[in-house]
Formats: structure tokens, C-alpha cells, sequence
């Protein structure tokens, strides 16, 4: 692998999106390929040894395209399958969201001595602890509150509106009993609730510090390829195409996507579900040598 | 296969278990065996082909138990697999829910020239048509209001009661436009949908007619067996014990299927999807022989 090859960013569907799209305005030179397990999401209600074989399956399959890097922009797979994915494929570099949203947050704590960090994500992400974890190790006296929010990836795939009275309501009942007991900051835990980010703002009030981990995850995988010199130098500035696979209905894919990442997508490449199972595992020493 | 032999109910998930509690109540005496695939669920979001594949993998993996029926009990894969199904598998008895659900909506509509029939049901059911063509073939001149309710599936996962001010919320939004145009007959359109049966009779009043096919669904099984002397005449009478198979967590399947099934239910049998992709499709000839 080179400065030239792709940076591979994976997911169960959309919601990774929105961190290419802070990928591509950190890293415009950087070409981007992305994967979305749309035949078999949602994730975040599955098993840690289910998500982590769905997604060792697809580093193996993107293995071919020799990826500099791998972005699990998925907090539900970041919580469940970093580690194994990690094991799985040594000579791959492999990073999450869930360490970058941390660091945001102890960041946003500021001097506090107790600060009270709220946690809003899937079943799965809350009951891994991975969030609790990360931030404790950076802040041991953080008062850490975790709530599984399973509505908000349905509702937000469904296309509502912030203005919608159930998005309102949800939102709602989700963040009040963080509310009541005196949030500093409140984690986006999950790459689908950017696209509600100003709503949960408005909701929670300006003395709430509201942390997306997007930005942070993509200044993370700069530093990691500056580090080792693999920055990609020429490029257009600009931004290139973003490559995009999906498991199941490339066309609902590209007719939600733009929403998550700001401009229209053109229609990703189907791999069905047996091409992953067909695939051995793992071939990467090989491709790193 | 034999009297003696089971009958094999599936489904993406938990909604399956509705119509077996009926199954249960109509012929005590057989054995059933039930499949969740949780760990690709929910359907109701993705293509044909691809819940088509999934169906036909868990009938051949549970073809060994030389099922006498196999009933899909999940709207989706009823109205995107079960033409495949039947041609994958041309020696095996396989029925779905939606003929059922259809001829239970056309006798409720009783003697009205043009009853106005409504369905609520996953993005992918109402997209296939499936219960349209079904209405429409036993009553040509039916109004036909299809709805997508893609919120209620997660909402009734989430274990929410019928009392949350969410949950009321989300039934009138989608019903309201329905009850708009005059409703004769609501069709619950989905297995998952009974669990909200008496608040959403409630919401759309005394006038319509509302369907969960359930029971119907149980009459279609027995008369089938029936027709051809394969009712099980011993058993206990008072309902033989549940197999259950599931593809991921049999923990949170046992936790949430009680509310489904109306009774405390052992922990399943987990199947990972490694082993439904390894095994050969399909090997139905060989047993039927």
C-alpha cells in the first residue's frame, strides 16, 4: 500500500456517511471507499460475535483494494468487533469512533472536576460499556449516563423532519432524565443522530456541550496517516469520488445518502451477502508484504 | 414425513410467535418448531432477492426435521419469498400469512359493493403489492389503502405500552390518513403489529373492522393438513412444548418473546448464519422420497 491507495470506511448502513463526510472536508486529496451492510443492519440490537463477523467479513472483502487505512464508523461495531477486527488483520491500520468521540468529550468537560457525560446510542453500544471505558481512562471522576435511544435510526431512515412532533417527542423522553440530572456534555453515540443534531441542541440548552464525534474521528485518521507518512499529496483538493458498496437496494441507499452527506450520491456496487461468506479469511499478510 | 411430523413456523424475528400462540390455540397437538433470524432481521426494509436467500437458507437448514408444513409467518418475507420458496422446494407444504390475512379482510368487508380496505404494513410489503393483488382477486372492486408503519416494528422491540404518549402518537400519524378516506377494514399487516391490536381498534373506533391474521393463518394450516390426513392425533391436547432456533442473542429473544407468545418461553437454540450459508440448497427431494 501507498500515500495513493483508499482509505476504506465501513458501516451497517447510512449512518457512516456522515463521517466520510467530515473525512472529505479534513482529507479532500484522501479517495475514500465506503461499504454499508444494508442486507443485514440494523447492528446496534446484535451480539458482539455477530457484529464482529459481519465485519471481519468485509475488511477481508476490501482487503483486495490494499486500504492504507480502515474507519469502523460505526459506534455499534467500534463497541463490539475494534478489538477482534484488530486481531483478525495485524499489518492493517484499523481505527473507530468511539476513542475520538471520547477525547471530544473529556475535551468538552473542560476543567470540571465532576462532569456529568450523557451517552445517547444503540442497545448494543450502551450495554459494551465501550464509551464509559474510553472516557474513564481520560477522566476517571467523569459521572458517566448512558441511554439506549433504539428509535432514533428508524425514525431518522424513515426521512422525518426535525420539526416532526414524534421526533420532538422521542428526543424528548430520551434526553430528560439525562437533563434532570445536570448534563455538561451529551455524545452523539451513534453516526445517524448528527443528521438531529441542532434539534438535541435545542432541546438540552446552550449549557450543554453537544459532541458529535464525526470531526474528531476524522482529524484521528489525519494524525494516524501523518504519522506514518501516508498522506496522499496530489489529488485535486477538491474532494474525489467517493466509491460506494451496499449489501441489499443500492437505489434506497443512494436516495437516503445524499442526506447524511450533504450532496447527491451516484448509486453504489452491489455485493451480495454470499460474495462476503464466499470470501476466505484472512488474506492480508499476504497483500502487506 | 408424517402425522407425527412438525410443523416449521419462521420469521425475521419475535412477530412470528403472534401466529404461533394461534397455532397453539387451533391444534394443540402438533409439534412446532420456530425460526427467528434475528441476527439479519428486520426484513421489512430490504430487497426481494435478498430476503428470498434468507428464506430459502432456513428451510433447507430446517429441512433434516422433515417438517410436514412450513408456515412463513412474517408479511415480508411472505410477499418477497414465497413464490421462491415454493419453486426452491417444490415437495415441501408451504403456506404465508398475507392469502390468509386478504380472505379474513374480504369476509369482514361483508356485503359493501366497494369496501375501503386499509393494510399497514413494513416499506418492502406495502411495496410488493402483495396484499392488493390478494384483495383484489376475491374482490375486484375493493378501495385498496396501502400505508408503510415502519416505526411500529422497533417501537413494540423497544417493549414501549400501549399507554406511552409515543406510541398513540405514531398510530395516529399513520392512521389518521387512512380513517381520512372512510375506512371499512384495517388489516394489521405485519406479525409484529397484534401486540397493538386493542389500542389501535381504539384509535380508529368501533366502525372498522381491524384484522390481525393470526387466527386466520391457524384455520388455513389445519384445513391444509387436513386435506391431505396429516393432523396429529396424539399429544397431550393442551399444547406440545416450542423449539425455537434463532440466529443471534437467544437471551433477549426468550426476555421479549414472552409478550409475543403470551407465555413464558425456554431460551432458543442459537443457528449462526455461517451455518445456514454452509449448507447445500436444497436437499428437500432426497428427504420427501
Amino acid at each position: 500500500m501507498s500515500p495513493n491507495s483508499p482509505i476504506v470506511v465501513l458501516d451497517s448502513g447510512l449512518g457512516g456517511l456522515t463521517v466520510v463526510r467530515a473525512l472529505q472536508a479534513t482529507l479532500p486529496n484522501e479517495q475514500i471507499v465506503y461499504f454499508g451492510d444494508t442486507a443485514r443492519l440494523p447492528y446496534g440490537s446484535k451480539t458482539a460475535g455477530t457484529v464482529a463477523t459481519f465485519v471481519k467479513q468485509i475488511i477481508s472483502h476490501l482487503s483486495s483494494l490494499n486500504p492504507k487505512h480502515v474507519l469502523i464508523a460505526c459506534n455499534t461495531a467500534t463497541a463490539l468487533a475494534l478489538p477482534a477486527a484488530r486481531a483478525a488483520f495485524p499489518d492493517l491500520s484499523i481505527s473507530g469512533v468511539i476513542e475520538p468521540g471520547a477525547k471530544a468529550a473529556v475535551i468538552a468537560a473542560g476543567a470540571k472536576h465532576v462532569p456529568v457525560i450523557g451517552v445517547i446510542a444503540t442497545e448494543a453500544t450502551v450495554k459494551s460499556r465501550a464509551y464509559e471505558k474510553a472516557i474513564h481512562r481520560r477522566r476517571s471522576h467523569a459521572r458517566m449516563l448512558l441511554r439506549p435511544a433504539p428509535l432514533l435510526v428508524p425514525i431518522i431512515e424513515e426521512g422525518r423532519s426535525r420539526e416532526d412532533p414524534l421526533v420532538r417527542l422521542a428526543l424528548r423522553q430520551y434526553l430528560k432524565p439525562l437533563m434532570d440530572r445536570g448534563l455538561d456534555v451529551l455524545v452523539l453515540g451513534c453516526t445517524h443522530y448528527p443528521i438531529l443534531k441542532d434539534e438535541i441542541a435545542r432541546i438540552v440548552g446552550d449549557t450543554v456541550r453537544v459532541i458529535d464525534s464525526a470531526e474528531q474521528c476524522a482529524d484521528d485518521v489525519a494524525r494516524r496517516l501523518g504519522a506514518c507518512g501516508m498522506l496522499r499529496a496530489g489529488g485535486n483538493g477538491v474532494g474525489e469520488a467517493l466509491r460506494c458498496f451496499v449489501t441489499d437496494d443500492p437505489e434506497r441507499f443512494a436516495r437516503l445518502g445524499s442526506r447524511f452527506l450533504g450532496v447527491e450520491m451516484a448509486t453504489p456496487t452491489l455485493v451480495s451477502p454470499d460474495e462476503l461468506y464466499a470470501a476466505p479469511l484472512p488474506p492480508v499478510r499476504a497483500i502487506a508484504s
